[in-house]
């Protein structure tokens, strides 16, 4: 899978992620309404909005970018409709030829962490039937239980030709407080830098391997370190543009070959129809806006890694 | 809530949670067969078995115990009907009159961790209509993302009188590849104690805080230092039975007031009928073999406290 992600990215000339996180604020009201006469105020009405929603951001961008990541968080406080909505996100997402990042930040142990992987990027055996879960195309995973939380993540990589994203360096202002603390005279995002790159070794598509890190676009000097520590790791940088990243800081997450890292942006892109910039597409265009945000978005990465 | 778990823990003097983590192998073949035959081997069949199973346990142990702790990966495995069993094991759960902790590690940043803490120990509007997504009473909580993570769910904690139990020692073999490194000479585990210790501060119940911890029976020593750097934190204790923690392990977790510590068993409870000590239970009998168990592991616990 990480073979595909990187044709896309060279097809598309776009390391970009669309981040679908949606939050009932950005939805367009007539959205919204159209959900709520159907199904009420309810969490189904609220489950048909999002799924409305990125239903038209997906028509908007299914050709400009290589992949989407939806958080699940934003579906799972709707419960189970909004997990469906979740589901219903990645089949249509998979039809119209995006790769799906979900970003569960799972990571338990042993039997548990295998039932996370199963569930989300393998299968489950129901009597003598092959059954899949949520059957997304990568996985974000937090590496807080150490190596037997993720081994059964990256088994299930190797089996299905999957990949996964670890939590080195979260781009959030608090993410210091654990992962820059010192050990043995180095912060611990290192040694989890370390771990990654480890883990990755066995687990290689063809020039990258299966096993990539998340380290987030407002820390670039970290992403510079990060970079020489896991060499063959793809690094999803979440933090662009709502965050405060910029094109120009996310050169120290690529590689020589200008790959190696793939970009996300959420609200930047799909409520971009709430910024200025973007305010003439109107509610309505929330879609095309998007649209353009992501043009924008590819136009400003691009000519910072031919600037450097 | 946790005035409420500390009154039950009283009341049944059993400071037991009943670990909900069905796995299909547990699961007799009667129950099974049912319930593929009215819904197929498919992921609602599994979902439907796994309903079954837990419905026999709760109606089992429901008297003895305080609480149960379904681990929400053993659903999600199952996609969407899984976690439809999910929400069904907690509605019938509280209906019985047990608390529920939500076994769920999440943890995320900002806005991400607030709609996760919504969803789970919250609520969410939908247009001018409050919503609930899962309602359980607890939930588990990742704090690899520092403070921005953890907050949004004390915040919640504290609107809605209910509780965490933060990640801080996890009972498994890899927990101290992360957990157990030094930082300025103490390792992680206790820096992440003190910041427990801290956000529950402002949080208290009426002995001790809204804000737990999770700490390994596995690792008895740990569990000490932990008591005196967290002593308003609510323990949750996994790792017992299975896992290989005993009765005398425990009694570092607990203050000298016989609380602060509530143990989780799973498999050693819910699957007690495959246990040579229970076989005579049955598959049948699996349910009654539960109950049998959860005696024992009270009696345990109770002749450990009143031996020191």
């Amino acid at each position: 899978m990480i073979n595909r992600l990187i044709e896309k990215i060279k097809e598309t000339e776009a390391p970009i992620v669309v981040g679908l996180d949606p939050m009932l604020e950005y939805i367009p009201n007539q959205i919204k309404e159209k959900a709520y006469r159907e199904y009420g105020e309810t969490l189904e009405g609220a489950a048909e909005a999002l799924w409305q929603y990125n239903k038209g951001i997906a028509d908007a961008v299914y050709d400009l970018v290589p992949a989407v990541k939806p958080q699940i968080a934003m579906y799972e406080q709707f419960g189970i409709p909004g997990l469906a909505a979740y589901k219903r996100t990645i089949d249509y997402c998979q039809e119209k030829g995006l790769l799906v990042i979900g970003d569960i930040k799972r990571g338990d142990i042993g039997s548990t962490s295998e039932a996370y992987a199963a569930g989300h990027l393998g299968k489950v055996m129901v009597g003598s039937q092959v059954c899949h879960g949520f059957n997304e195309d990568f996985a974000t995973v937090n590496p807080y239980l150490g190596s037997d939380g993720v081994k059964p993540f990256i088994k299930v990589c190797r089996e299905e030709q999957k990949g996964i994203f670890v939590l080195v360096k979260t781009s959030n202002p608090s993410s210091g407080e654990i992962q820059d603390r010192l050990v043995d005279g180095k912060p611990l995002y290192e040694w989890i830098g370390k771990m990654v790159d480890e883990w990755g070794a066995d687990c290689m598509g063809d020039s990258y391997s299966y096993v990539g890190a998340v380290a987030g676009a407002t820390y670039p000097e970290m992403g510079k370190i990060l970079r020489d520590i896991m060499p063959k790791a793809f690094i999803l940088v979440p933090g662009y543009g709502a965050q405060g990243g910029q094109g120009k800081d996310l050169l120290p997450f690529f590689n020589r070959d200008g790959l190696g890292a793939v970009v996300n942006s959420s609200r930047g892109i799909i409520a971009a129809y709430q910024q200025d910039k973007y305010a003439g597409f109107g509610e309505a265009g929330y879609a095309d806006a998007a649209r353009a945000a992501v043009i924008d978005m590819r136009e400003d990465i691009k000519s910072a890694l031919a600037g450097r």
